[in-house]
């Protein structure tokens, strides 16, 4: 199987996950400009959880295009990396509609925690089918965004009993890290066209 | 990356959009003609989104084809576009659900606004990166549709306060400008063949 | 425009249509057998809605084999029947929880005739983009099937009122009717296809 | 046809159906770690049912892999699969909301078994379509898999009144079977590949 399917079908659990967040957003009762106050912080969480997922696909198509062979273990990697995320709109939404509460602050980071460490799996899996040639393995290099991020997560998840506006922080300057987008492959890859 | 794979992203978004607003259409609990009257207004509003989300569809499509290098700003000035279309479905249940109130009636002029100020982002991008011989620069030309639907939008939202119908009447006129297929960028392509 | 993209599209919507009506049912809160009793009526409506909805995407999918190119006026003719297909999950809950009252079951028509409607149209539409040799219309010759829906349709909305087990009979009637796969289209199709 | 689109579909009604059950996760309204407790089990259903879609997922790709022809049977035939599938987030809601009480644990493994009963009728619709010849006969072989699983169904379902943990245990342990991919069809194909 080629990686196609995998990265059509990963685009499709994505594009619905992003898309039916918008589902957990109560409609007000009431018709004026305070009804939006409770709305705000499920709102600003929603836009957080909205790039998270943005990031995701970003970088999943730039890792599908550096892998070739999809093994049953990369399919299901990639299962298991769906699956965390398919959590994010569960922990957004309790987050935000008990405004930014210690646990489900916490719960949120766990869910970011365990999808980084659902998307490193994949790597490796991906990473170990290509061999030691592994066009991946160079592209990813020191991998400093993919080691920090968890640590930050780690952070976040402790400090949200006592500092949560903290871990909110941690949240965001996460995702700031990787919104630009993860240039290395393209060059990786850039490269080896280059040799050939 | 070529456009493809961001378009078929955008077109599981919007499809998941324009579909799920029916979600949001409360099933009546009585079983008489008149059950449907509260559901009359939410049943207008969604038909126009329905229109809206059209639009966009059928333009994102045309936008597309006169682009044929993604960078990573194009991507995220399209999930930025996409993030404002997925609140859509939010401002829409919110202004059907209370009979075209004031507030909501704004609201659902904000989000339009915002959604037309990012297609107008995601068009210079795109023209900023296609440099000087840019199509889509010379499809667009004088881009009189995409000017004056965000004063149109402006006008309604100061309107909602004290005549909502006239807010209303200008969101069903813009989008009756935009149902006419933006034939332009079509128009350029074929030129631009043409001359091949 | 090719008729890739429409009915990419297109699918995309049918997919969600066909699927979110699981949502509709509610979950039982007891545990017995008997917490199933008033969950019967809705399945049975959605599977019935589940076989209306198969049968549209199976045939769009033939009416699209038989177009060769996409007009704006076909574009919108296929949002305008995408439209009365999105509402079918709403009146298959009002129908369904209500254990087959009138009004809900005569609006359950009202969407499905629409539809149908929808479908002439766009039928129409493909064939005067055509022209005088148009493939489709040789395909559909004398479209009984096509004529005799909506008239059975019609016939199940106004006995609604006082037979509703006659409605949802003939409902059923033209669902197995349509179930066997059109393949008018598929030999005027292969026809055209010998002769060259 | 070609399998192509109907794999397109089913691929966007399976994704959609992985994602939805996420919907039916209830946002606790504490937000103590107690709040978890109530979840944990809708959460453990989730997940397993995640897995079952994913098995069906990749096995329905293999599947397709050795169908070259689809008549109106083998569509319905597969639309048939979709329709049990898409009751699983149903079961998995009401099994994991009532912490397995029996009759919904039985339920589940009720909608299991259809579903397994309907990828046997679509395995068979494909084998007969395809004549003597058959690659995917050659490949299922001796599907031990395939009938040992509706078997451990039915057994789980009868044990659902007195022993529902044996039941769970049972569909853990057929998710499990599974989750090793079907390398038969592969094999088959390769081995054909290998005599051209």
């Amino acid at each position: 199987m080629g990686p196609d399917r995998m990265g059509a079908f990963s685009d499709g659990v994505i594009a619905i996950l992003i898309t039916i967040m918008v589902l957990e957003l109560k409609i007000p009762r009431d018709t004026d400009l305070r009804a939006l106050v409770p709305v705000a912080p499920v709102l600003l969480t929603y836009a957080l959880s909205f790039i998270y997922l943005g990031i995701y696909w970003n970088n999943h198509h730039h890792l599908l295009l550096a892998t070739h062979r999809v093994s049953g273990g990369i399919l299901w990697a990639n299962l298991h990396l769906l699956f965390w995320l398919s959590l994010i709109p569960f922990t957004t939404a309790w987050m935000g509609e008990n405004r930014f509460a210690s646990v489900p602050t916490a719960a949120y980071g766990v869910v970011l925690l365990m999808a980084a460490v659902a998307w490193w799996i994949l790597q490796q899996r991906i990473i170990v089918t290509q061999g030691k040639a592994s066009i991946l393995r160079r592209a990813i290099g020191h991998d400093w965004k993919g080691n920090v991020s968890p640590l930050m997560y780690l952070l976040a998840i402790v400090l949200a009993a006592d500092a949560r506006w903290v871990s909110l922080g941690l949240y965001a300057l996460v995702a700031l890290l990787w919104l630009i987008p993860d240039r290395r492959i393209e060059r990786a890859l850039v490269s080896r066209h280059g040799k050939d």
